[in-house]
């Protein structure tokens, strides 16, 4: 299975400790590793279809403290698609001045919705079709961006449809929010001051937040499993759609 | 002034020698780089609103072999824009179920073209705008992606007429052919059998391309003033637009 990784939070954060926790699942996800890090409207994208474990870009994501308020990353193990760089998530396209960053893991079986507008994969994967799919619909259901709460109820009647050809456990984000959909697995935990410790759940790897943040500080991370051994983690049930801004999950 | 660099090859070619030579001259040029590597279809995009010379993620594009047929690269004099990474060439968009990458040298005033359809710039610059722009055309232009010979014709018609608004020198790629159109400073050379060595123009560093290459290798490299100083570099006129597919300069 993938691994999907994001984070939202209400000051440029790195992710440096959740991205290494992530990586110390690449062992049977050699089909490559995506980040994408949000500085306001902007975005760097790090795709590489060797294994997280073997990438030296992965090697500088963990050693370079990019600060970013949104973040998604993605170790892939190939189920539809050849393992090539255009199949590497996460994607991202341009809609309405802004952009959108997709990652997905599970596997939709007969999904062929019929993309007649400006939004075509590049790659041959299920979970850019997807995303091709949501971001002409999106457009159609707006004439411009539309506020956070707004574009969630769109998202909510937009993903079931995808989601009801397989597993479709998705983050999405365009730097004002970060969407989570589960269908069978995502965790959440939120931090804030008091800030304590965390170790990870997969390296002997410890960090003492309350040294690297300040009271005001928050930040969500999302993932397929909880990621750190001593922190409390929230199931999202199949189908639910959460919504972080700010580093706080909100009630759109 | 910008320094643009472009390489197309017939075999996936690292592009590190030409890229030190770009970065010598980020000394004047610290209002961030990119880099865009075709590999196939994907894309590797490299942008750091940090100048090349302290960037780490400049530091991994010198030190790691990235092959690939067609590579874009930019270092960033701002004219137009605010330095931020949402205004940090090269830009990337997709159209046709292929990514297509541009980068500008120069500045544009009063190019103000209506955009109706689905591209949209994200940062504020000139270069983005007229990249849009371009990409619109291009959409209307065509129902499906057409050969290289009839997007060159089209790209004739399009290229003058942002062209007519300043300095417009430009790279652009979709992974199958790289365009360049020159406005004031384009020179482009070729590297193919007998391989002989160079010597970068800016920084006293030699490369004994006989050492690293077969052949049947074919490499152009096009960029705004020559990068060395014993090769045969051709400067491109006012207007022109050169095409080149497999390392070759081809007319189309």
């Amino acid at each position: 299975m993938c691994q999907l990784l994001g984070m939202n939070a209400n000051t440029p954060t790195d992710a440096m400790f959740s991205f290494a926790g992530l990586a110390a699942r690449a062992d049977e996800h050699k089909d490559g590793f995506g980040i994408a890090f949000f500085e306001d409207r902007g975005v760097r994208l790090f795709v590489d279809p060797a294994g997280a474990r073997a990438s030296p870009v992965a090697e500088m994501v963990k050693r370079y403290p990019i600060r970013s308020e949104n973040v998604i990353a993605h170790i892939r193990k190939a189920t539809q698609g050849r393992v090539a760089l255009e199949n590497t998530h996460p994607f991202m396209r341009e809609l309405w001045g802004r952009y959108w960053v997709f990652a997905h893991n599970g596997d939709l079986k007969g999904f062929r919705p019929r993309l007649h507008a400006a939004f075509r994969p590049v790659g041959d994967t299920d979970s850019e079709l997807a995303f091709c799919w949501l971001m002409q619909e999106l457009a159609k259901s707006h004439a411009g961006v539309p506020g956070v709460a707004e574009l969630t109820r769109t998202l909510s009647e937009l993903l079931p449809r995808a989601a009801a050809h397989g597993t479709f456990n998705v983050l999405l984000s365009n730097g004002q929010a970060l969407w989570a959909h589960a269908s069978t697995a995502l965790s959440w935990v939120q931090r804030r001051h008091p800030f304590g410790a965390a170790t990870l759940a997969d390296e002997d790897l410890r960090v003492d937040f309350a040294a690297l943040t300040t009271p005001n500080d928050r930040v969500a991370v999302v993932a397929t499993e909880a990621l750190t051994r001593d922190e409390a983690w929230h199931a999202l049930r199949p189908g639910e759609l959460a919504v972080f801004v700010g580093g706080e999950r909100v009630t759109p």
